[in-house]
C-alpha cells in the first residue's frame, strides 16, 4: 500500500467514526433519551456534523485523497477512494450557506408539516413545501447532473442510479400491477379473521425476538427496541440495532416490522468488520438495503414454507388466539391484499403503486412540470387511476409522508428498487438453492442467509448499488420482469385469478 | 461582550458538545450496548478524544484563549475563560506521547487487574501497578506543582486542594473516627434483621423511582436504569442518567444507591441549562459533587424524618416484607455498624477510615516513600491499625478497587472531601431552614432542594470547589469538625455511647 493511501486511511477513520457516532446519537433520540434532551441533542449533532464536514473539506484531505488516488494499485483501494471521493464531493460540492439554510428551512417544514397534517390545512404547508423544492433543486444544481436535476437527487441515495432507469422501471411495472389489483378487487376475498384480534404486547415482543433469532440475527452484535417508527440503525457490524412497534390490535405490525428490519440488520451485520468504520461499510445505498428488509418480510415472512415453520412457535405463544388455525390459514391472512390510503400500511400488492405515485408526482415538481399548490389534485387523480380510490383528504392524502418536509426528496424510488432488486435475487437465490422451499418449511434459514452473505453482503460499501445487483445475479441489471412475474405468480394462485 | 469572547465562545460550544458525546457513549456502553461492540466503541471513543484534543490544542485556540482572558471585563466571562483554560492545560500540558503511553498502560494494568483479583495473585498485578505509578509521577511533573507531586494530581479532580490540605484533613478526622468506631464495637449491636430477606426486584425497582420522584428528581431530564456498577453520566442538564444495581438480597443497595446517584443527579439538572455544553456546565469538582451524592444518601436518606415520610410506601410495596415493622425499625437497620473489608460495602461511619488508607497509601507510592511491592503489608496493617480487622487475602485487600490499574490517582480524597463538605453544607442549611427536620418528616424535599439549586448547583462549573464551599456556607474552608461532629452526635444517640 502506499504511503499516501496509508494516510488517507488514517485521516479517514476518525470521520467514520464520528459518523458512527452520528447514528448511534440518533438511535438513542429515537428509543429513549428524554424527551427535554430534545435541543441539547441538536446541538450535540450539529457539533459533530460541523466537525466532520470540517475534516472531510479541509484542503489536505481533499489533496491527499488526490495522491491517493494516483498511487491505488489494488482494486480494494480504488474502491476505498471512490466511496471516499463520493463523501467528499457531497460535503465540498454544496455551499455551507446553502447546507445551513436547508436544515432551517426543513427543520420549520417538517414542524409545519405536522400542524398541517393534524388540522388538515394542506394551505398553511404549502409555501414550506415550495421553499424545500426549490432549495432541494438548488441542491441538484451544485451537485450537478447530465440530463435531469432529479439525477443529482436520487444519486445520493441511489448512487449512479438515473431518472431515465427509474421511468422504465416504472413503466413496466404499473400496467400488470394495476392489473392485478384489479383482478383481486374482483376476486373472492381472504379472510383476515384470525389476524383481526388483540394480542398481548408480551408475546408480540416474544415473538419478534424469536423470529429474529431464527433468521439468524446475532443479539451478541445488536438489539431490538421500540420506538414511535421502527428503523434499524447501524453504528458498525458490532453493533446494529432495530426497533418495532406494538399495537395489541394490529400483530402483523411488529411480526413484519421486526422481520423487515431484521433484514436490514442482517446485511449490515453482513458487512466484514475490517471495514467499520471505513468508507467500505455498511449497506451500498438505500435501494439494496431496502431488497434485504422486503426480502425477509415478503419474499420469506409472507410465504407458506415460513409459516409453516414458524406458526407453531406462534400458536404456543398465543394458544388462545390461534386455536383452531393453520399455516395455511395465516400464509392467506397476511396476504390480504386491499387498495388503501396510506402507504406504510399497504399490502404487497398496493405498496408499489404508492411510490410509482410519489415518485413522479416529486420529479415532475423538481422538473417544474407540477406546482406544489397542484399536489393534491394530481395526487387524488394518481390514486383513482391506479388504485382506484380517493382519499377524502389531504391527510389521508398528500401530506401523510414527512419524507417532503425533511427534504428527502429522490428516497421514494429506493423503495420500490428495493422489491425489484429482492425479486432478482430471490429468482438467483432460487437456482441456486434447489432445497431453498423445504429448507425454510424446515425452519433452516442459514442457507439463504448464507447465500446473501456471500453473494451480497461482504461488498459492504465496497460495490455500487449496480455492481451489487451485476454480481449478485450473474450479470443482470436492474429488471423490472422478476418482480412483476413474483406478484402475478404468487398472488394469481392466493387470489384464483388468471394472467391476461 | 468583547469580540475575541464571542468567538472563543463559538470555538468551545463545538468542543464541549463532543464531549457531553462522550459522556453519552460511555453510558450506552455500560447500560445496554450489545457485547460484541466493545472493539468499535473503543475506536469511537478515542475519534471523539482526537478531534476534542486537536481542537483544544490548537494554535488558534490558544490565542483566542489569551486574548479573550486580555479583553474579559465581565465576571462570569473571567469565570468561562478560567474553567476553559483549565481544560487547555489538561490537554496541552501533557504530550502526546505520555497520553498514549498511559492510555495503553492503563488498559493492560486493568485487564491485569481483574485476572489478578480473580485469582488472588498481587504477584501478577505488581508489574503494571509499578508501570502506572510511573507514568502518573511523569504525569504530575509535566502538570507542575508547587510542593508534592500529588499536588499535581489532585488538582485534576479537585482543582486548587492540596496534599497539605488534605493531610489536615485527614489528621483532623482519624482519631475521633478510630475512637467512635471502637465504641460502637464495645456497644450493644443494632438489629438489621428487618433487611435480611428478599425483596423483589420489581418493587425495588418501583421504590427507587418512587424515591427518586420524592426527592425532586426531573424524569423529563433523565433516566434511571440498571448497570454493574451504578453511576450518574450527564451529557446536558437537561439529560442526566443514572444507574443503580438491584440483589434480591440486599434491598438497601438499590435504596441507597438511587438516592446516591440521584443527589449527583440533582446537582446535575441544577446547571443553569444555558451553560450546557460549555466550561461552566456541570458539576465543579469530584468532591463537590459527592457532597450532594452523600448528603442525599446519608444526611437525609439514612435519617429518621426520612423514613417516617417513606415507609409507609416501602411498606406499601413490600407488605409481606415489612408486616410489623416500623420506621424506627428501617431507620435503626441502615444505621447498622460494623468494620468490613470492602470500601463500597462500608456503612457512613467506617467509610471514611476505607479513604484514609486508600489517600496516604496512594499519596506515600507517588512520593516513593512507599514501594508498590510492599503494598499488600502497608495494607493491611493500616487497616489494623484503624479498623481493627486484617483481609484473609489481597482479594479483599489491596486488589478490591479498579482506580489504581485504571490510574485514577488522586481520585480517592474526593470521596471523604464529599462527606466533609456535606457535614458543612448540613450545618448552615439547619441553621437556614429550621423546619427542615419536620419538612423531611412531612414528605417535603422542595426546601432543602431549593436550598441546594440556590446556594450551590446554580454556580455549576462557575466556581472552584473551594470558592463553591465558601458561597455555600457563608464564608468556611474546609472543615473536618462538623462531619466529626456530625457523625458522632448521630452514632453516639443510636449505640447510646459517650464522646470522650
Amino acid at each position: 500500500m502506499s504511503e499516501a493511501i496509508t494516510h488517507f486511511k488514517e485521516l479517514c477513520a476518525p470521520i467514520w467514526n464520528l459518523y458512527s457516532v452520528r447514528s448511534l446519537l440518533y438511535w438513542d433520540q429515537q428509543v429513549l433519551m428524554p424527551t427535554g434532551g430534545v435541543s441539547a441533542r441538536a446541538n450535540q449533532i450539529a457539533a459533530l456534523e460541523k466537525v466532520c464536514h470540517s475534516l472531510l473539506t479541509d484542503t489536505h484531505f481533499k489533496s491527499l485523497l488526490q495522491q491517493a488516488e494516483e498511487q491505488a494499485k489494488e482494486d480494494i483501494d480504488k474502491r476505498y477512494l471512490r466511496s471516499a471521493r463520493r463523501a467528499y464531493d457531497l460535503a465540498a460540492k454544496l455551499p455551507s450557506r446553502l447546507v445551513e439554510e436547508r436544515a432551517r428551512a426543513t427543520s420549520l417544514a417538517v414542524e409545519a408539516w405536522v400542524e398541517a397534517k393534524k388540522n388538515n390545512t394542506f394551505k398553511t404547508f404549502l409555501p414550506h413545501l415550495r421553499t424545500v423544492f426549490e432549495l432541494t433543486r438548488e441542491v441538484a444544481e451544485h451537485k450537478g447532473y447530465s440530463e435531469n436535476p432529479y439525477d443529482a437527487l436520487i444519486d445520493e441515495y441511489e448512487p449512479g442510479t438515473t431518472t431515465a432507469q427509474i421511468d422504465q422501471l416504472f413503466r413496466g411495472i404499473l400496467p400488470p400491477l394495476v392489473q392485478l389489483v384489479q383482478g383481486i378487487a374482483g376476486a373472492r376475498p381472504i379472510s383476515r379473521k384470525l389476524l383481526q384480534q388483540p394480542f398481548p404486547f408480551e408475546g408480540q415482543h416474544q415473538f419478534s425476538r424469536y423470529l429474529l433469532e431464527q433468521i439468524g440475527f446475532d443479539f451478541k452484535r445488536g438489539r431490538l427496541d421500540q420506538s414511535a417508527h421502527p428503523f434499524c440503525s447501524s453504528s458498525s457490524s458490532v453493533d446494529v440495532r432495530m426497533t418495532d412497534r406494538l399495537d395489541e390490535h394490529l400483530v402483523t405490525m411488529s411480526i413484519f416490522g421486526s422481520l423487515h428490519e431484521g433484514g436490514h440488520g442482517l446485511y449490515e451485520q453482513g458487512s466484514p468488520p475490517e471495514w467499520n468504520s471505513s468508507p467500505l461499510s455498511g449497506g451500498c445505498s438505500l435501494g439494496i438495503h431496502e431488497s434485504q428488509s422486503r426480502m425477509w418480510e415478503n419474499f420469506v415472512g409472507r410465504s407458506l414454507p415460513f409459516w409453516k415453520a414458524h406458526f407453531p412457535a406462534m400458536r404456543s405463544i398465543f394458544p388462545k388466539q390461534l386455536w383452531g388455525y393453520t399455516a395455511e390459514d395465516m400464509f392467506r391472512a397476511v396476504n390480504y391484499v386491499e387498495p388503501s390510503f396510506i402507504r406504510v400500511e399497504a399490502d404487497e400488492v398496493t405498496y408499489t403503486l404508492h411510490i410509482v405515485m410519489r415518485y413522479e408526482l416529486e420529479r415532475d415538481m423538481i422538473m417544474k412540470k407540477l406546482d406544489p399548490a397542484d399536489l393534491p389534485d394530481a395526487w387524488n387523480q394518481k390514486m383513482q387511476d391506479t388504485l382506484g380510490i380517493r382519499p377524502p383528504n389531504d391527510q389521508m392524502g398528500c401530506l401523510q409522508d414527512i419524507h417532503w418536509s425533511d427534504g428527502l426528496i429522490g428516497y421514494f424510488p429506493t423503495y420500490s428498487i428495493g422489491n425489484v432488486v429482492a425479486a432478482q435475487l430471490w429468482r438467483k437465490i432460487g437456482k441456486d438453492l434447489p432445497n431453498l422451499e423445504s429448507d425454510i418449511t424446515a425452519g433452516n434459514h442459514k442457507p439463504l442467509l448464507d447465500w446473501l452473505r456471500h453473494n451480497l453482503h461482504r461488498y459492504a460499501s465496497s460495490v455500487l448499488p449496480g455492481e451489487a445487483i451485476f454480481e449478485a445475479t450473474g450479470g443482470e441489471e436492474l429488471d423490472h420482469r422478476p418482480f412483476v412475474d413474483y406478484l402475478w405468480d404468487k398472488f394469481s394462485k392466493l387470489y384464483e385469478i388468471q394472467r391476461p
